[in-house]
């Protein structure tokens, strides 16, 4: 399934949310991410996202959808480098 | 047309486009917007952010689906209230 990952972290979790979720998708802007991903992995992420954040304080955004065809995406300005196939 | 709006722009123009996205889109998150919106009112949308954005340095992303009906949401934390229904 195709998901869009938001987040909105306190900045002293920011680097270890960012880091977790690169390795299960693929970075588009400052805290958003999107990629294919199985519900076990999807779980998996959010499980491990959940054991340091601070849910009164943090919150994690997640939009899914069976396939990628029917969302069409419009930037304006720049999209971030596919930086995560260095990962 | 349902969209999701999330833009990450430079700090002093932020409070001028968390206005402008308020007059169109439900507020979600810190930097994330959703709604319905027709295709005519999201460029004026956009043609308004443009007016004042850095684009080399902002960005705005545009993800749209003809129904919300095809997204699921996942939230972990809170998600922001509807204080748009103020405005």
């Amino acid at each position: 399934m195709y998901v869009l990952l938001v987040y909105d972290i306190k900045e002293r979790r920011v680097g270890k949310m960012l880091k977790l979720c690169r390795q299960y998708l693929h970075w588009i802007q400052n805290s958003v991410f999107e990629g294919e991903i199985s519900e076990v992995k999807l779980k998996e992420l959010l499980l491990k996202a959940e054991a340091f954040l601070d849910l009164d304080e943090d919150s994690v955004l997640v939009f899914k959808s069976c396939t990628q065809q029917w969302l069409q995406k419009e930037v304006l300005g720049q999209e971030r480098k596919r930086l995560d196939a260095f990962l």
